[in-house]
């Protein structure tokens, strides 16, 4: 059986919206260095460098933007 | 109880959604990196780095086009 | 008979669409670069800098707004 | 009383839509580095720095795409 | 008689869109670099620059985007 | 008289929209840098650089997405 790892864009706030943005982020680099290991190792590296922090906050903005479309704002 | 940073996408002017916009790009690099206190030492460095002003600028152009679209930009 | 290799943009769910958006990413590199020997060699090497693979899920980001666009977010 | 600095979206032409992309491009530098004796040393050097001038455009190109929208493209 | 190079973005199918929009990544680097004797030399580099290759996926995803909405996902 | 240097997003074709995208990412640039002198010595330097053409044809590729739109994509 596939795992299910991104069942829905609905979330019922925008912060839960913003999360999943998040989620998303880690999952596009996840999906490219599949290795829970070298992504450990890298992560202790990156997450002390705010060029790359900056980064990791853009394609997490990207995301929120498809998220936040997906909700319709959460206008309703 | 779960803490509340993200209550709605609606602000009263674009002044507010464009400040709306520069917390989330800030929250994005906090989800990424909790710590308080790297964030602190890392931010005196990147504070006075103009392409990671840019890129920070970057990341609040990004959301402020979600912000005003969920404000269907402050039209009505 | 010219090969397919994107015959939509339609997918059932959310998590064929993000992986829809990885493979676009990938196709994007390989149109640049045909050569599988050369792509290969780059991949080691990227596969273990934090900063490209940020700017790789960056780039499955952008493509996932298009994929989810295409679907109407799944709404449906 | 607080500075109002972002009164509206709408402006009577593209080219004035352009400016105010321009404007918005310096105010996230501005919210992000307020000082504005940092920002004017770093100024002199980003502005002699191609690779910083088109970041900034890029960053412009986006702010461009929200005031666009907002102004319908001028095509009322 | 002036070349016509995008005479439209209607293409049949998303595959000829995704080849439309690398076209259309590299007419970008064309405009600002006419000289094919200089892009011929330079393309020899950066095809075997990881990070550059990726940054030219990122350009034929924004292109992507844009030739998709103009054949309306290809949903007709 | 001020001068008028971006009087409609409306063009004939797509190809002339294109044309627009450049021109506008050129204009990004130069109310950043505004002296001819500099940024004539900047583009020597950066025409031979293939990691900033790149860079070049993704802020084409942004302001093709919003002239794109402004023109409803040439379907007309």
């Amino acid at each position: 059986m596939v795992e299910t790892w991104l069942p829905t864009l609905k979330t019922a706030t925008p912060q839960e919206g913003f999360e999943l943005a998040t989620k998303l982020a880690r999952l596009g680099v996840k999906l490219t260095q599949p290795s829970d290991q070298i992504r450990s190792k890298l992560r202790a590296a990156y997450d002390q460098d705010s060029g790359q922090l900056i980064a990791s906050s853009q394609v997490i903005a990207i995301h929120f933007q498809t998220v936040a479309a997906a909700n319709n704002y959460w206008r309703d």
